[in-house]
């Protein structure tokens, strides 16, 4: 009898994280797949509580890129459900006085990260409900204290279980910090100017070569430009001409000959060049950055 | 007591799917992972059920190449229970007016697919019980219908979700399509010619450089050939010969010395080469693909 | 009522193995993720039983890498709480006489892997309770015998999975090994020499570029050496001088300026050296391996 009432515990105690959310992890780090350190993390994860489920992102962010960390956070954490914790680890400054942070957004997902900007575009394009600190002293992995390098596993992962278990309450993991002191790194929106779209290249799609803009598809809709329409793309790096030539917009890489260029909306709605079935960025030798800008001019009907 | 009677509903539900199968989907792309597309994909499918289980087969098909798609799946999709659903986006036609498609094996699993050719080896020797029209229309995540560019994420690995988590049944996906339209990639069939057995060199084990072919262990024995005995191995490029030699055939890599060729039945039991320790395909500069194939020929007991 | 019952009882046989601990599977190999051989493993694993939770630890070892196993393993296990069960599958001698082995660990860990040397760091610094034959003839997977090449899917996997799942008891896979005949590989162990600490370089961080010794912190520590001291580093490769530096002995690469040399304990809590954002082994050609070692001296207070 007691063991059934203990079945029924334990059956009750599992539930209930699956009644809401069942428990859920996901990873993105610079760390690479070659040696233990992503494995370490999850191992901790699992001994929090071995219900938790743990998915990757990418732990192919280049080394340091905080800035395409932020990227590929806001690409993907609006198709997880609330209560979903990310752990973020790309972090240059390990170690010194830079402090970590958990982001409660306002569609419900959390975000353990060092605040070093990779919040930047989940803050400004989805919002943070709550941000708190992650204390080191009360959240640390016990037995971890010797090691100041590897936060990823000690700290992040740890306390990323603990909350996603129902171990510790998003309250008790540090004080509240005001949202606007998260760091943030600058960049060019994408705007109208006259006759012009302006924008940025945040990141290739490293897989094919495609160019992503930060130019968003409604506002090239705005603009006047229909699937099937002719465009002036014009491609500068620091104000250098990298690629300017006319292509057509259009709804599938299809609606141009395999090995031409097509403009089009990518997964995230956002105006992208590619090459059907090649790779636009090796060939126009495009890259992707801060300092890489990109502009939009309608092609009229003039003759020429 | 109604939390209890909830409780007891959910463990009931959940376990529906355990006394048969706990549901689960298996993902073969050709994105990589370094950005966040199959992290994506994945949180639709965890946002369909938190209990699905999920796996990667590869996501490192060379970009567009649907035949290694469809060799990949021939050789791991045997080794899942019935009920597994695959989820496969290798699609060079994404956006334009191919099909998409749902098959169900003789064994039982489930292939979600572009109809491309993806599914040429599945069909011929695993062979197709039912295949259904994948219909965009009644079966997209909904709000994404903006984007027309990634079905993997906003139809494929949402329907196959749904599809392993009964939320919908294989008959309600669409209207079935005759298995002799689907789309088949034409290659030559591994024969015996005389004195020759002649196959093809479908794809190479990129790992460790061995040469995969298409002649079965079973072939080769009929031929009369048995462990321990030499073969005269001939490998051509569209009619040029690219390596011709003597070569042991073992039934593992040390029976010849480290450094050394050999010939031995592969993890899917066809005619393979190999180099003790080594990378064939590197020294002799062997490749894969339709125009690659290879001849076996006995070594007869005559002085020479 | 039957069907309650039913339901009841699989709740009871699914909480067995949380109660105690779920049961997980973690898989190291060689054999990259480019192909089908890791997911015929998670298969065949999954076939056994669906509730098992598996995780790779990582696929990318360098082929036939037998001392990075045994590495890797060592950085790892200790994260992952007793019970675990790990899968290593780097096995240069597949398909020869070397003999399979599954270990236990004095901290309750099971390692499945070929008895060749990727036990050796374990066996030494955690320590093995028991060492079992993975007798083949009892413990493939059924229909599997024609194939000799792929003990990783048809012996190991399916093996590990039957232990982690409760199927077969650890005594009921194979006979005891005696602890002393798995084979170990020879290594330098740190040790200090009057006014010298001298270590070997077993692994690099490839992700990073940085430089990893087996001179444990506390060795450094009690040869005198406090955060904030300047090191005199030398690295050698079969004796030949690559790097002679003085170098500051920081708890964080931010103690020194973005591009400078910085001495500091690994995440294993082992003495390394690294550049801050930058790339050490590169940077100075540094490699790792039995012929790599690594000495420090004391800088005096001596005015030069």
């Amino acid at each position: 009898m007691v063991r059934f009432i203990l079945i029924f515990l334990f059956c009750w105690q599992d539930s209930l994280s699956v009644f809401g959310q069942k428990p859920v992890l996901v990873y993105q780090t610079d760390f690479g797949v070659k040696d233990g350190a992503v494995a370490a993390m999850k191992g901790v994860a699992y001994g929090v509580s071995p219900l938790l489920a743990q998915y990757d992102l990418s732990h192919e962010i280049p080394p340091y890129d905080i800035w395409q960390a932020a990227y590929r956070l806001r690409q993907t954490v609006p198709y997880w459900p609330a209560g979903t914790v990310f752990v973020s680890v790309v972090d240059p400054g390990v170690g010194s006085a830079r402090r970590s942070v958990i982001a409660k957004l306002k569609t419900g997902q959390f975000i353990v990260t060092p605040d070093n900007g990779t919040l930047t575009l989940l803050a400004l394009e989805i919002g943070m409900d709550e941000v708190r600190l992650l204390e080191e002293e009360r959240n640390r992995l016990p037995g971890s204290s010797a090691s100041y390098t590897f936060h990823g596993r000690d700290l992040y992962a740890y306390t990323a279980a603990r909350l996603a278990a129902g171990r510790i309450s998003f309250a008790a993991i540090g004080p509240l910090v005001p949202a606007e002191t998260v760091v943030k790194i600058p960049f060019q929106a994408a705007r109208r100017e006259g006759k012009l779209l302006r924008g940025n290249i945040p990141v290739l799609d490293p897989q094919y070569g495609n160019i992503w803009t930060n130019i968003p598809l409604q506002l090239v809709q705005d603009f006047g430009v229909r699937y099937g329409d002719p465009l002036l793309v014009t491609v500068r790096k620091e104000g250098q001409q990298v690629y300017r030539d006319t292509v057509l917009f259009g709804n599938t890489f299809s609606v141009v000959p395999v090995g031409k260029p097509v403009a089009y909306a990518n997964s995230l709605l956002n105006f992208s060049l590619g090459i059907n079935q090649g790779n636009f960025a090796q060939e126009f030798k495009v890259g992707s950055g801060p300092g890489w800008d990109l502009v939009i001019e309608k092609v009229t009907g003039l003759k020429r």
